[in-house]
């Protein structure tokens, strides 16, 4: 029967306890939120959902089309001059998400021919963007300049490196100033996901590449996504005008997908512009995550030193880590739980995520809560 | 230098007239639309919109994480509810887009050692799927049985045949029933993509699965978009439930992205609920595309019979459709213009969609304009 090796996959998943399944939130709900990407607390700020409201009714429910036919509204257009200006880059393209951005920004900048170099720890879609590139990918080890350097000297054509500015899972950042230096000395382009800086690392929430000053470096291209800082939906390229001018000329899921919906548009702009009239946002957010694992840490639970808003505490197991999770929200506590197979490393974790919004009583309260039911 | 290469891409496109800009458009343009893809008229209807706006009001400007951690809302299951017995299926799962749905689906149904047949004429994003897939590829002929009986007969393991229901360039809708004997005869799954066919085809816009027969079948999966009928943005996969739960555990596109903006949502189940109060739009958008087909023949053009609610207009050359789509815009007139490299069979053309809220007036203005344009 078509299909009939699905349930053989499910079966296994079952045995192994892997299962996973999908648990609609109300509107309102009493857990604390240590789980979502909303580092800001922007999400469901008013001036944000309002401006949502408001483009929806200005500009429609949707773009209508790819944004080279009708998709294209010139609050995009003031979307992308807004972002460009606030990250320092000369250029920025949206995207209809974060993972598309990344499939376009990899592909259409790693031409047959040359070689991507790819760090082990790097987001799925920027893997899917080498995967789909018509590069060879040498994946290297993670947070490794050497390691950079010596596959870079293995080719003598067109190369670049991709990376993470901040990994998801464990919260570190990578050293993007010698990740720049050794793209460098070998004329190779520099291609970073900052999804988990901006909002949250560089002065005022500028980003990484910001703060390592590569911003508006013509070897540097960055992405960025509009559903975590900036509370809403979508993706962004920042760059080069020239760079961009190539993505929107070819970049596949750019040219054949419709444009992002007004509202996401309207809210991230809202959010950007909130952010820039509230730069201690940026750093109340480190400011927690530090707090964080401080408290964790003190009360004896393994925690990764966070480099920007996201902290990593370590699980027995994968079982353990699922147990973890439910008994934290079986006390009010939403945590996220990363386990295999979605994390490269096999580590099963909990994640917390520190917004900008937590007070210190709620932070005392969920270290208490995890402390209480570590397993 | 790093990206020197870009230059001289762009270079090369200058010279062969293919430098492809965007063009933002205010809120409120005299142009009459016939590139955009929203063919019951329902992005700006009051109703959708305010349910965007309601959404994001209720439901936060995003959805703030990935949907198996904070990202899914009881609004996205509500939707997908409702879209599935709409359809006719077991189960439903929606995503940013519907590229993202459809990498999805690819990527997830086609396992290391299987076979993927793909009509020639598919979309992008199920191209790609098919390249990120660990299965092999072999791309048919267009809308041929025979073809994909052929390419099946050579593979003794599981098999997909992947195809657009309406292909996006032309128009021209597949052989779905055919399609799906084909299939039965080897044991093998069908995956198609709506994209074109939800609410334009089927009783009251049900889709073209559901005209053929095919809706709520064990061996059929269809993907969507919420972001043309359905006036807003995102993508949907509809099937059987065990294959929707293996999408919730395997897909990457579904596990490592953020959820759909609850505005996206929103609007689209309010465009939902409109067309199931109004199933005469979908009629009438065929109706519309019939008529246009008509008159500009009647005028001489040649233009493709339309399946759905794409009517598409041959040029003489790239040069001639950009031009002539321009002389359109500047008589107040916007069309589509589809040329390389984004069209698999090098035709250059002009791309109407006939929209369900189209006068007979309007009708009459386009095919005036487009015969006087004509190069």
């Amino acid at each position: 029967m078509a299909f009939g090796w699905i349930d053989e996959q499910a079966d296994a998943r079952r045995r192994a306890g892997l299962v996973r399944t999908l648990r609609p939130r109300p509107a309102d709900t009493p857990l604390l939120d240590l789980a979502s990407n909303d580092y800001l607390g922007l999400a469901r700020h008013p001036e944000v959902t309002e401006a949502a409201a408001a483009a929806a009714r200005t500009w429609g429910g949707g773009s209508t089309g790819s944004r080279l036919v009708t998709g294209t509204t010139e609050l995009h257009t003031e979307l992308e001059r807004e972002l460009a200006d606030f990250c320092g880059f000369e250029a920025a393209l949206v995207f209809s998400s974060g993972y598309a951005a990344n499939l376009a920004a990899v592909t259409a900048l790693a031409p047959h021919g040359s070689l991507i170099v790819s760090d082990a720890g790097n987001h799925a879609s920027l893997i899917d963007g080498c995967r789909l590139a018509r590069a060879t990918t040498q994946v290297v080890a993670h947070a490794d300049p050497e390691a950079v350097r010596k596959a870079l000297g293995t080719h003598a054509g067109e190369a670049v490196l991709v990376s993470d500015t901040v990994f998801s899972v464990d919260g570190d950042a990578a050293p993007l100033a010698e990740f720049a230096m050794a793209c460098r000395e070998h004329g190779a382009g520099l291609v970073v996901d900052d999804a988990h800086g901006l909002g949250v690392l560089g002065p005022g929430g500028r980003g990484a590449p910001h703060a390592a000053g590569l911003a508006g470096a013509d070897d540097v291209v960055v992405t960025a996504t509009l559903s975590k800082s900036l509370g809403s939906q979508g993706g962004a390229v920042l760059g080069p005008a020239r760079v961009i001018e190539h993505l929107i000329n070819a970049a596949r899921t750019f040219i054949f997908d419709t444009g992002l919906a007004p509202a996401a548009a309207g809210a991230a702009l809202a959010a950007l512009r909130l952010l820039r009239r509230e730069p201690e946002r940026a750093a109340r957010a480190r400011t927690v995550a530090t707090e964080l694992h401080a408290r964790l840490t003190a009360a004896g639970l393994e925690a990764v030193r966070p480099d920007a808003a996201v902290v990593s505490v370590r699980a027995p197991s994968p079982e353990s880590a699922v147990r973890w999770a439910a008994d934290c929200r079986a006390a009010g506590l939403a945590v996220g739980c990363f386990r295999p197979p979605s994390v490269p490393d096999g580590i099963s974790r909990l994640r917390l995520t520190a917004r900008a919004d937590l007070s210190g009583a709620q932070i005392e309260r969920a270290v208490r809560v995890i402390g209480e039911t570590r397993p």
